[in-house]
C-alpha cells in the first residue's frame, strides 16, 4: 500500500516535467514542419482568415436576415473544401457546387413526384428514392475514373439529394431552403477558391513539376556521390565513418522509389488548375507521371547495381576491379551528370541540350563496355570467379545506361509537348565527344596495363574551348 | 450550309446509338466491378439501407418532435462516415463522435466567455477564438501521426467549434442545440458501425492479411511459371505465342511492386478494428507492412534477374546456359515453392514448417552455386563473355535466395507474434533433403557432361514416404 502511494506520489511529482516534455515535443515537431515548409503555416492562417470572413454572415444582421441558419453551410463548406493546394481546393469546390446544384434539383423533383401520390404513400416513395439513389451512387463511386476525380462530388450528391428530399416531408418551403443552401455553399466555395488563389497560392502543378525534377536530380547526385566516394555506396561510406548516419543517405534512394502515389495525387489535382506562372492550362501533367515512373525504374536499377557491386566487393575482387574501376566510375558519374543536366533543363523549363554530350558519352561507353564483355580480354586472369562478379556489375551498368536514356527521352518528349523554350546556344557549345573505354592489354598473367580512359577532363576542355 | 445541316442531322441520327453505346459501356464497367468484388455491391446496399433507416427520424412524428431539424445531422453522418471497411467506418465514427463532443464543449465554453465581455465585444472575441482555433488545428493536421489517424477528427473539431461558437451569437438555446446535434451524430455514427459490423462485414485487417499473403503467393507462382515456361519470363513466352496478352502477365509483378500505399492504408484502418474471426484485437498489423516491404524487395530482385537473363539470352549463350540451366530452373522453382509454402502458411494461419524443406534446399543450392562461381570450372570455355553473362544471372539468383529467406523470416516472426497454431505433423513429414548442384565435368573443350541435379523429384518421394 505504502509503495503504491509512493508510486502515485512520484507519478504526480513527475507530471509537470513530463507534460512539459510533451509540450516541448509537440512544439519541436510543429516548428520543424513550419521551417521545412513555411507554406503549411501560411495555409493554416489562410484557413483561419477565410473562416473568419465567412462567419460575418452571422455577425452582421442584414446578412443574417437574408440567409438565416443556412449561413451555417458557408462555414461548413469552407472547413471541408479548403485544401492545401489550389487544384485540390478548386476540384473540391467545383465538385461540391455542381453536385449540390444537380442533387438539389433532383431532390426537389423527387419530392414533387412523391407528393403527387398522396399523403400516405409520400414517405414510402421518398424512402424508396433515397434508397435507390444512395445505393446506385455509392456503387458508382467504386468506378476508378469517378473515384479519381469526382469522388467528393458523388458524396455531396448523395448527401444533398437525401437531405432535400427527406426535408420535404416536414417543410413546405423546400424550394426556398434548397436555394438558400445552394447560394451559401457557392459563397463559401468561391471564398475558398479566391483566398486560395490570391493569398500565397500553392499550385499542385508546380509541386508536381518540382517533385519529379527533384527526384531526377536526387538520383543524379546520388550517382555522382557514388563516384566521389570512390564508387562506394554513400550509405556504406558514411556508416564506416560515423556510425548510423548513412541510413539517411540511402533513404534518398528510397524516397525516389516511394513517391509514386504522391505524384499521381498531385497530377490529379493539377488538372483542375488554371494556367499559372510558367504553366499553361492543359500542361501535359500526365507526362510527369510517366517521367516519374521511369525515374523510379532507374532508381531500382541503381539499387540492383549497388547490391551487385557490394557482392563483388566482399569477394575482394580488388585486383580486376582496379583495371576497369575508372571506366565504371566514369560511366556512373556520366549517368549522374546526364540526369542532373536533364533535371536542370526541367527546372529552368528549357529544352535539354540535343544531342546531350553526357548521353553521347554514355552511349559510346556502354557500347565499348559491351564489346569488352564480348571480347576475350578477360582471359588470362587467374581468378575467374572474381572476373565474373565484376562483369555482372558491368552488365548491370549497361542496363542502367538504357534507363538513363529513357528518362532523358521522357523529358525530351515533355519539352516538346509543353513547348519549353530553347536555351541560348544549347547546340553551339557542343562538340562531338569521343569516349574510350580502357583497353586493357595483358603483359603477363596478372600484370595489367591500362591505356586510355573515359576522357572526361580532356573533353571538358574541348567543350569549354 | 447544306452540309452543316446534313452533319447536324447525321449527328442527331447517331445520337441514340451513341448514347446506347455509352450506357452499355457504363453497364459493362459496373458489372465488372460487381463480379470482381461483390462486396462492393453489398456495401452500396448497406449504405442505402442505413440512410433509409436514419431517415425514419423525419418520417415518424414522435422522433421528429424530439430532434427536429437536428435529425439532418444523422443523415449527414451516415453519408460521410460509412466507409467500405469496418476499420475505416469505426475510425471515422469515433473521430467524428469524440471531436464533436470535445469541440462542442469548448465551443459552448468560448461562447460563455465571450458573452461575459459584453454585447459589443462578443462578436470580436468569438471571431478571434475561431481564427486562432482554425489556424492552430489546421496546422496540427500536418503532423504526420495526426494525419494518419486523426485527420478527420481534426476537421470535425474545426467545423463543430466554429459552428457552435458562431451560432451562439444568434441563439440563446446553444446548449440545447449542441446536445441535440451531438446525440443525432452519435445515433448516425453508431447505426453505421452496427450495420457495417453486422451485415456482411468487410474487415480491413482480413483484407490486409489476404493482400500481403496473395502478393507472396503471386510472386511464388510467377517464379514457378518462369520454370514451367522453360525459364522464359512468362510475358515473353506469352507474347511470342499470342501477341500482346503477355503484358497482363508481367503486370502481376508490377501489382506486387505497387501495393505499398494500399497496404499502409489498410494497416491504419485495421488498427481501429476489434477482434474478428481469426484475428485478435491488437493483431500485429505492422508486421504485415514489414512482410509487404520484403516481398516488394524480392519482386524487384526478380525483375533484375529477368533483365539480366534476357540479356544473357540475346547474347545467345545457349551452350553454357544449357549446362546449368537445370540448376537455375531448380533454384527458381524452389524459390517459388518456398514462397508459396510461406503464403499457404499465412493463408491457413499456421506456423510455417520449420525447418522449411524448400528453404533448406535453397540454402544448400545457393551455397553450391557460390562455390561453383568461386571455382575454376568455367575455364576451358571458348566464349568467355557468354560465361560472364550467365554468371551474372547466377549471382543475381543468389541475391534472390537471400530475399526469399528474409520473407520467410518475416512470416516466421508474424506467426510467433500472432500465435499461429502448429499444423499437425509439420515437423514429422520432414526429412533432411540434400540438394546437389550440377557438377559439370569437362570432357573436351566444348563437350560437357552434367552429373547430378537439383534432385527435387527424388526428394519429394522421400518426403512423401
Amino acid at each position: 500500500m505504502r509503495t503504491k502511494m509512493e508510486g502515485g506520489w512520484l507519478w504526480l511529482k513527475g507530471l509537470p516535467s513530463r507534460s512539459l516534455a510533451n509540450v516541448y515535443e509537440i512544439y519541436r515537431q510543429t516548428t520543424k514542419i513550419a521551417t521545412d515548409d513555411p507554406r503549411k503555416l501560411i495555409h493554416s492562417f489562410k484557413v483561419g482568415l477565410t473562416l473568419t470572413l465567412v462567419s460575418f454572415f452571422y455577425y452582421f444582421r442584414p446578412l443574417y436576415n437574408s440567409f438565416g441558419v443556412s449561413a451555417m453551410w458557408a462555414v461548413m463548406t469552407v472547413v471541408v473544401v479548403f485544401e492545401f493546394s489550389v487544384g485540390a481546393t478548386l476540384g473540391k469546390g467545383l465538385n461540391r457546387g455542381l453536385a449540390t446544384l444537380v442533387a438539389g434539383a433532383l431532390g426537389v423533383g423527387a419530392n414533387h413526384l412523391a407528393s403527387l401520390a398522396g399523403k400516405t404513400s409520400e414517405p414510402i416513395l421518398i424512402g424508396l428514392f433515397v434508397f435507390i439513389q444512395a445505393t446506385a451512387s455509392t456503387f458508382v463511386r467504386f468506378v476508378p475514373t469517378v473515384k479519381a476525380r469526382y469522388d467528393y462530388g458523388m458524396l455531396i450528391f448523395i448527401l444533398t439529394f437525401s437531405l432535400v428530399s427527406i426535408s420535404g416531408i416536414r417543410t413546405d418551403e423546400i424550394l426556398n431552403l434548397a436555394q438558400k443552401r445552394l447560394s451559401t455553399i457557392l459563397i463559401g466555395a468561391s471564398t475558398c477558391v479566391i483566398i486560395s488563389i490570391c493569398v500565397c497560392p500553392v499550385w499542385a502543378g508546380e509541386d508536381l513539376h518540382n517533385l519529379v525534377g527533384r527526384n531526377v536530380e536526387k538520383l543524379g547526385s546520388f550517382l555522382e556521390d557514388l563516384t566521389a566516394e570512390n564508387f562506394r555506396p554513400p550509405s556504406e561510406a558514411a556508416q564506416t565513418e560515423n556510425g548510423s548516419s548513412g541510413v539517411s543517405v540511402m533513404s534518398r534512394l528510397n524516397s525516389v522509389v516511394d513517391s509514386k502515389s504522391s505524384e499521381e495525387t498531385l497530377a490529379n489535382f493539377a488538372r483542375w488548375e488554371p494556367g499559372h506562372g510558367r504553366f499553361m492550362y492543359r500542361h501535359p501533367w500526365k507526362q510527369y507521371v510517366k517521367i516519374g515512373n521511369l525515374t523510379r525504374q532507374c532508381a531500382r536499377r541503381v539499387e540492383a547495381l549497388l547490391n551487385a557491386y557490394l557482392n563483388s566487393k566482399t569477394q575482394a575482387a580488388e585486383e580486376i576491379r582496379g583495371t576497369i574501376q575508372e571506366a565504371f566510375s566514369g560511366m556512373i558519374s556520366e549517368s549522374g551528370k546526364a540526369l542532373k543536366e536533364v533535371a536542370s533543363a526541367m527546372e529552368t523549363m528549357s529544352r535539354p541540350p540535343s544531342p546531350n554530350p553526357h548521353l553521347a558519352n554514355l552511349k559510346i561507353a556502354s557500347k565499348n563496355l559491351k564489346s569488352l564483355l564480348k571480347s576475350d580480354f578477360w582471359e588470362g586472369y587467374s581468378n575467374l570467379s572474381q572476373v565474373i562478379r565484376v562483369a555482372s556489375v558491368a552488365s548491370l551498368l549497361i542496363d542502367l545506361v538504357v534507363c538513363v536514356e529513357k528518362v532523358a527521352d521522357g523529358v525530351n518528349e515533355l519539352s516538346s509537348m509543353a513547348n519549353f523554350k530553347c536555351k541560348d546556344g544549347n547546340n553551339v557549345n557542343f562538340r562531338q565527344v569521343l569516349v574510350e573505354i580502357p583497353s586493357v592489354s595483358h603483359v603477363g598473367n596478372d600484370e595489367v596495363k591500362v591505356e586510355g580512359r573515359l576522357s572526361t577532363e580532356v573533353d571538358r576542355q574541348i567543350l569549354n574551348a
